[in-house]
């Protein structure tokens, strides 16, 4: 009765499906690449889990694309990228602190230092070990988040010994609108950029690094040495409101656990939001809140069975939403069938949009219980 | 320089801790069990990790606690469960299709079984194995969402063997507005559920189960043989509007990375969407949304220092947020201190309302990159 035709797709025990195409990370990785150029690297961050797609084949699939310098945000991400990938250069974006000194040396972290304490630290933990130990340095540049102030850069370059026991790889900032290319602010921080890459010139003459997926699509004079793309590379569009010149990543589906054929109109879900007429016919997907599927999304998503939009009606439950699926050939409505969620037809950005958010957002909360699928992967295609 | 006085609750390699109090647990569990009175036996629902508190720790509480009969969404998670708790009734929500029969049998676990297809897949696994199955069957009662309608009982009723093999533990259905006692629903899926009780009672002559955690605190006619509290047991308030009479069992605190204070009049964060004045101070935080800290808490949440409220001003970054610490001494924003996110001063329900969704939504978000501590534990307090 549950029998399906699709039974290739169907799924254990799980109530979705989420399937990442590594060889389309690869493609984005060299579409990043080549707008960049030569003079420019192209990193790959993979915090987050890789922005919640799985920090193992991930990043396995960029360095054998050619990636070689990796961004995290914990120590503990990148305790583990290191188990990966033994010889990538690994930064860690919070940095270093009192608790986190041993562990980010003994597995050669690099960290990203972002304020006069964490300088100190590392300083100090690198001259008690009579080594010198790799660093970033952090400058901020308008965002007001993390980052050296000016004068905080004055301050290290007054004492001649503040980074004698590291080897400072260079100078980082952070964009932030660099989605909006003609925000005024991306112009006003590129200058910033370049007064404090000059002020700190004696104490950190190597890599600049500025960009992130967004600023890959700003005037080359913004990719510097080292650009750090993330959101790209897993198929999110770096320029809102333009085509989307990345490979989609991403497909999400979900399992129909029951259609029922509604009898007398009636209110569907929590809260009965959303009434339904005699004689439509409802589907229960078992996916929910708790799998990524946020609240926000009630009675607004769009699904997609056999490429006909199939709306999500009511509140989304913590395990299950339910689609008015009237519009479908009841045999593509059986339980088991698997629905679209993120797919060509509806990728993650539009998904986004219809929750108020951003893809990034939409990634990095999926996929908790989700049965995970990957396709392709290293370098070959 | 980033010393501080509170050494104790420092934390190392993640941005953020969560705190979570099995003796609360074991106490809401209790406060339950107690307003049900001894007709109604109190369940837990423990579907999604616990509401991303952990399974194991909460479930092996609610054990010793006295809970014998738990509920969870999918299979995995009833295997899962399983393991830890060999004795207990284990109920599976999405009940069971053609995959997933021979682990949902192997592992004694009791599918809830919504629609006809269901009931059959079961029956003729069962016949197949030449044993009987236990199983519950799921009415809808006016959710729409999953649960046989009346015609579908009735189909089953004609057919003296349709649930042969079956040992039908009872029939469970699901209140769509049972945190909104006056809701004029509840009443009607009262008297539908007493309906299909009725109805049934000639397959499935045991046990009726209809209260969630806001059905406890509803009249005693929705109590029935079984309640299945979740978010209760965790501190939601079942009774939104009405004072909590959970005791509080999370508590998130963020760690402070950097403090700057600004100054020249800027702004902060993606999309520079929040300004601040000359000699503001500005905190930036470990957890983002990538920690489920949800985007929709840009420059709306709240966050307390030592009791003072010092709000989140910016846009929510996938790893960090900022705070606005003018208000707070600098010695309590030096870096390696925690802020108060969800404490006993602010808890889940206040966090959700600044999000715009519900307590169970940011429960089920959080965690997955923060530390974790369990405090207590067992039934022993």
């Amino acid at each position: 009765m549950s029998r399906s035709s699709n039974v290739a797709g169907r799924i254990r025990g799980a109530g979705g499906l989420l399937t990442v195409d590594l060889d389309a990370i690869a493609t984005n990785y060299r579409t990043l690449a080549a707008r960049l150029g030569p003079a420019t690297q192209c990193g790959g961050v993979v915090k987050a889990d890789a922005y919640g797609l799985g920090l193992a084949p991930v990043a396995r699939t960029l360095w054998e694309t050619g990636c070689r310098h990796f961004f995290v945000a914990l120590t503990e991400e990148g305790i583990a990228l290191r188990a990966l990938l033994p010889e990538a250069r690994i930064y860690i974006f919070d940095g270093v602190d009192q608790e986190t000194t041993p562990d980010t040396a003994a597995h050669t972290l690099i960290p990203v230092l972002s304020h006069p304490g964490q300088v100190e630290t590392w300083e100090t933990f690198a001259g008690a070990q009579e080594t010198r130990l790799p660093a970033l340095l952090q400058v901020d540049t308008g965002m007001n988040r993390l980052g050296l102030s000016p004068a905080e850069a004055d301050t290290l370059l007054s004492d001649p010994d503040s980074v004698a026991a590291l080897d400072v790889d260079g100078v980082m900032s952070h964009l932030a609108c660099a989605d909006e290319p003609d925000h005024p602010q991306n112009a006003q921080q590129l200058q910033n950029f370049r007064d404090m890459i000059a002020k700190l010139e004696p104490l950190a003459p190597g890599t600049a690094s500025l960009a992130n997926s967004s600023g890959v699509f700003l005037d080359p004079a913004f990719h510097f040495d080292l650009a750090r793309p993330g959101a790209a590379l897993w198929g999110i569009n770096p320029q809102p409101g333009s085509p989307n010149p990345m490979a989609q990543v991403v497909k999400l589906q979900g399992k129909i656990l029951q259609t029922r054929t509604i009898d007398t109109p009636s209110a569907v879900g929590y809260g009965a939001t959303h009434r339904v007429r005699r004689g439509a016919r409802i589907a229960t997907i078992g996916i929910g809140y708790a799998d990524g599927f946020f609240r926000s999304l009630s009675n607004s998503a769009s699904a997609f069975i056999g490429g006909i939009r199939v709306p999500v009606v009511g509140r989304v439950s913590m395990d299950l939403i339910t689609i008015d699926v009237s519009a479908v050939p009841a045999e593509a409505t059986q339980a088991g069938n698997l629905v679209d969620i993120i797919s060509p037809q509806h990728p993650v950005d539009d998904l986004a949009r219809e929750a108020g958010t951003i893809g990034y957002e939409v990634l990095t909360a999926l996929g908790r219980r989700l049965e995970r699928r990957y396709l392709g992967g290293g370098a070959g295609s």
